[in-house]
């Protein structure tokens, strides 16, 4: 027992495999079943009974002796055969003494409906503890409680109430979902069932007092039948172990499309009000999906329409697109699109243009947008040959076609454009505003994806392409070694001077010639390291020193040191702090200030953030937020995503910086900070000048590390 | 005629009552009609047959005596009855003719198909010409040519062979659309049709030869069937008019909904290859909506969900949103749609919350969102109950409701809502996730919108509150007048010098002093007004002159300024240009820098930009560009909208400035512009100190007023 639960607490979270325990159940005990088809403990039964579910099912009910025309047994105990899965819908304070008892008799998974945990208050949140821990004593599986449950189109497995099945059949598909919302994850599945696109796996995790979002990602990358992902997600419980199964459905070549509720200040109040949990820091989650290659949306609607362009892999391989249009507003408005996501339109070249001229009507311009206009498109030879001639000259990644209506044609057309796919080289993707769903549905059975609009189209398009370039940032790079990522706690803020101690030890960032003045003779004092200088007041007790009048500048000469030095020791006495000295340090000329913060995050672990310093950055934040490890190559595009960019290039004639050779200085930085038990350094100003970066402030908090 | 012509030429535009005489048409012919009802020139025919046009049809084909079943006419003069409106789909070379012939018998409009007219280069613009010409001299209205034509669903007058009518009976609706794409018309008609949104009057302008965009909005601004007016604008001929007929709809109460192609930079390269012609400055575009209280949307899927809102009248009178939600999670998302783009949704009042706890369940906290869970949903009395509470207490300016699926229950639940509809107080907005259409379509014939996710309702709710408040806005001011506001053509350039004599005839912004060195010999050169000094070349042939190295500064001294007068002459010589002399202007202290361009544009008339001013403006624009007139208010709201609005409130305690002062003489500076015959004004940079403003330099160009 000690080894479990030793092999438990490893990184690689517990019981990965255990969703498949859950999902592949060959037998399945209903604790509680409803004769009652309609109600909560009836619903699984019947759902499974009536979409002939592949293996076992028992239902279990000691006052009646059949269940929905099943045998029914009194206990888990009673049915005398091996149960993989047990589903329990009972009265919370029952479901302790059923999961042991299954536990007693074998069974390794459970789903648990029952509301009443955590969720109510502290007597519940106590009983969800005591399950916890018999997941993990014995090594089961616990989905919930509080949980909606789970589905798997493949084996017709249905350990769930959702309405959402109610009138529905189960469509098999190559998209899955784990959410941490009930009624989001229902809301999905409807969509998912009524729209077409079907599903291969369906999971919400509940209270997640076992298995969590982190877990169910895993369990669907490894899901053979899994092409696309969805996620709902509230809270990451551990983000570590969420980034690593990020980077696995990255590797496995599975697009992960996540809604991350909370997004905005009044989204985190109200998710406070709740869950009782502050949905927390979404420039984290942010860093988190994005960096990992996952696409960020803000609504189911948005979600479907990016599985519509994943599911049929048709994610272009480059950014220009090869518009065809019916329409020339509606070229336009792709154009208009198009320009703010950084996807381009190209001119066909010389050679193009002289193909398309010899098989169009002369009325048509050889452009980008192509204008084919209604005539073209009834001669459905001609669509296929000037989707042959725009992908071969190889100047597209995708072509785009718009049309509209189309109603009375559109067979024709949908079998003319099926047959073009199987010559075309690259993806195909329809804007067809009036489509019809069984055009719809006969383009999207031939990897054709179809959109009934211009914007939500582009977007995807747009996103797929950004997602799929940082996947394959991610493949360039080793894999996440977690042990250098650990969280910490913060225990004790650091004077600047002992910080600055502290930053001596390593080279990356350099220090301007300081002393520490800790006499207030002025006899006693050392000469200052260089003019012009600044002098500040030291104490842990006054962190924020400039806001309080702790800094004097610039001093040039000695005299003025003294003053200076004098002045500030009057000024702790009169703020009655404990004074640790006056630091008095050369000026730096330099030619561009930023801010950096590294943090080891007690949840997300260490944290780069590089921001445009000065009064103009408080005006207008201009900060990018990015989780380590990051090499070189990472901090130049985070550099260049600031919006100051261009000052740190030269801007107007100012002073230019070397991005390459400052972004390996930090990187360097943030290896010297994995290195250290620290919670927090933040150094603003980073004055930055040609190849060179100078620490003039830092603010250094040591922490305790959760290994 | 000649009194007619004159009146044509009045700025209430040519025969703004004649899209009347077609769209009211009590007799039609139609020349050419094809006896195939799936020809262009037989559909017209069809369609109005078989939807029951109230009025009469007379066909017009030489070759036929029956044309689907009507009597056919050998030509228009031989029908020998009053004719309305004359319906064109023939070859371009017989339009000409065939309007001759109607103008004699005394038709008064025509709707004209055919193409090959301007859009196919210069001879058949010729023949659009003489279209336009006799349209003018005859005062008769002429929609297109190159149009799909115009319906009417009140009288069934179909003059369109639009393919959106093949198979989709006409439904009468309050909203109505005029489209210069035809394409985008048929869309968005077929879209109306199919949703169960209807549609009062249908217009597609084509070419503009007579009938434009500005006066297919004044006509449907009329129409008393019409709440709400859809537009789809590829260019605006007559911006004044246009604005007129805004102010008009606004005024009438009624929305408009515009998409604008051409808004960036790509789309206006597809639009140049599309139409021929520039879409021009989107910037103005766009000025020119918002400010005149249009809704600016981008795509057909967000101007039907506009729709959806607006012809409910459920606009919120103001930004508080009480949200009621089945489900938490979604609650947090409405949060995270609504607060950027500022709606609040305020916490409940103590005196609210203890009602609401007297009607609700305990495990129902109350607060806004108010997650009402599913059990509550099913009382349906509680959910009136509960929306009397919110709404009675005065605290919100809308419902929000969310839901989802509810399949099995929808006619229940759809019977609470519109019962609750007749005593809440304010705008119910539904959010359902998974509605069936009857559902939508029974709470729609009830006033409730109802929406099918998050972002698009959000979305929807915020355009309209913010374009019902710039219509208010539009209500307190006083009409335009267009005389003032003329277009201009440039015509010269001044230089500084010369354009400073010109601005000391106002005095709503301040002059350095300053003095005119025109000759070269030292000894000849008056003192200059004060130090420090900047010393200016003068020359109409040097207008960017820091640029060429053409200022020199800070001049502390007269032999500074001797040295640099004298430097800057060698300057002038070297370039070999034509030089007026050296402006030796003082140097004035001021606080901040704004740049401030006024323009007689061409079509649009007089445009005022005000922009940030200095390099940091360089690197990220931020500037905002109305149309005049503007008051003193306007003007507050402009520089209240630059994102560096901080910086002139005096930002981190950095000197603040008047606001409402500087927006005052700005304000007069408009108007002192509108009297003056200039093209253009740009004071680049516009010193602001406390209440006053300095032009420290001056680009002036007269103009040609176009009146």
């Amino acid at each position: 027992m000690k080894n479990e639960t030793t092999a438990r607490q490893t990184e690689t979270g517990h019981g990965n495999n255990n969703l498949s325990a859950i999902l592949d159940a060959k037998s399945i005990a209903i604790v509680g079943a409803s004769d009652d088809p309609a109600k909560i403990a009836g619903r699984p039964l019947a759902y499974m009974l009536a979409r002939g579910y592949t293996g076992k099912i028992h239902a279990v009910n000691p006052a009646r002796q059949f269940v929905q025309g099943q045998a029914s047994y009194s206990s888990l105990s009673a049915i005398g055969q091996p149960i993989d899965l047990a589903i329990i819908g009972t009265a919370a304070e029952r479901v302790e003494a059923i999961v042991l008892e299954g536990i007693a008799i074998g069974v390794k998974a459970f789903v648990i409906f029952s509301s009443g945990f955590a969720e109510m208050g502290e007597q519940g949140r106590a009983m969800q503890e005591r399950l916890q821990a018999l997941a993990c004593i014995h090594d089961v599986a616990i989905v919930g409680p509080n949980s909606l449950g789970v589905a798997n189109s493949r084996n017709g497995l249905i350990a769930s109430f959702t309405t959402a099945l109610e009138n529905t059949p189960i469509l098999q598909g190559s998209f899955s979902f784990a959410s941490q919302s009930g009624a989001l994850g229902a809301y999905w599945l409807d969509i998912a069932l009524r729209s077409g696109l079907g599903f291969s796996q369906w999971i919400t995790t509940g209270n997640e007092c076992n298995v969590d979002i982190a877990q169910a990602l895993h369990h669907l990358v490894d899901d053979a039948h899994t092409r696309v992902i969805g996620l709902y997600i509230e809270d990451i419980r551990r983000p570590l172990e969420f980034r690593k199964a990020l980077e696995r459905a990255a590797a496995a070549g599975k697009p992960v499309i996540a809604i991350k509720s909370g997004r905005s200040a009044a989204g985190q109040i109200a998710a406070a009000s709740h869950t009782g949990a502050l949905a927390g820091n979404d420039t984290l989650y942010d860093a988190c999906l994005t960096q990992f290659g996952a696409i960020r949306v803000d609504s189911l609607t948005e979600m479907m329409d990016m599985a519509r362009l994943l599911t049929q892999g048709a994610t272009p391989a480059g950014r220009r697109l090869g518009i065809m249009s019916v329409s020339g507003g509606a070229g336009v408005l792709i154009a208009d699109a198009s320009e703010p996501l950084n996807l381009s339109l190209p001119a066909p070249s010389d050679a193009t243009k002289k193909a398309l001229r010899e098989i169009l009507p002369p009325f048509v311009h050889p452009a980008n947008p192509l204008d084919i206009t209604g005539n073209v498109l009834q001669d459905t030879s001609l669509i296929s040959r000037t989707m042959d001639i725009l992908t071969k000259a190889n100047e597209v990644d995708a072509i785009v076609l718009f049309i509209g209506m189309m109603h009375s044609i559109a067979d024709v057309f949908t079998q003319t454009l099926t047959k073009a796919k199987q010559t075309v080289q690259c993806p195909i993707i329809v804007i067809w505003v009036g489509a019809m769903e069984e055009s719809i549905q006969q383009l999207e059975a031939h990897g054709i994806p179809v959109f009934l609009d211009i914007p939500q189209a582009i977007q995807a398009i747009s996103r797929s392409i950004q997602a799929s370039e940082q996947r394959n940032r991610m493949a360039a790079q080793t894999s996440l070694d977690t042990h250098r990522l650990a969280p910490a706690l913060p225990a004790n803020t650091l004077s600047e001077w002992d910080g600055k101690q502290l930053l001596h030890t390593q080279d990356a960032i350099m220090l301007p010639r300081a002393i520490l003045v800790t006499d207030t003779e002025p006899d006693a004092r050392p000469t200052p390291p260089g003019f012009p200088a600044v002098a500040k007041l030291q104490s842990t007790q006054l962190l924020h020193k400039s806001d309080a009048g702790g800094v004097i500048l610039p001093l040039h000469d000695s005299q003025a040191v003294n003053d200076a030095t004098q002045a500030l020791f009057q000024k702790g006495s009169a703020l009655g702090i404990a004074v640790q000295g006056v630091l008095v340090e050369e000026m730096i000329p330099f030619d561009h200030e930023l801010l950096l913060g590294l943090q080891r995050h007690p949840r997300f672990g260490p944290v780069l953030s590089l921001a445009r310093g000065g009064v103009e950055a408080e005006l207008d934040p201009d900060v990018v937020t990015r989780l380590l490890p990051l090499d070189e190559n990472d901090i130049v595009m985070m550099l260049e995503s600031l919006r100051s960019s261009a000052l740190l290039r030269g801007f107007r004639g100012g002073p230019s910086v070397d991005i390459s050779a400052i972004a390996q200085r930090i990187a360097f930085f943030c290896e010297w900070f994995l290195s250290q038990e620290l919670a927090e350094v933040e150094i603003n100003p980073l004055a930055v000048k040609g190849d060179r970066l100078w620490a003039l402030d830092a603010l250094i908090t040591t922490g305790t590390l959760q290994k």
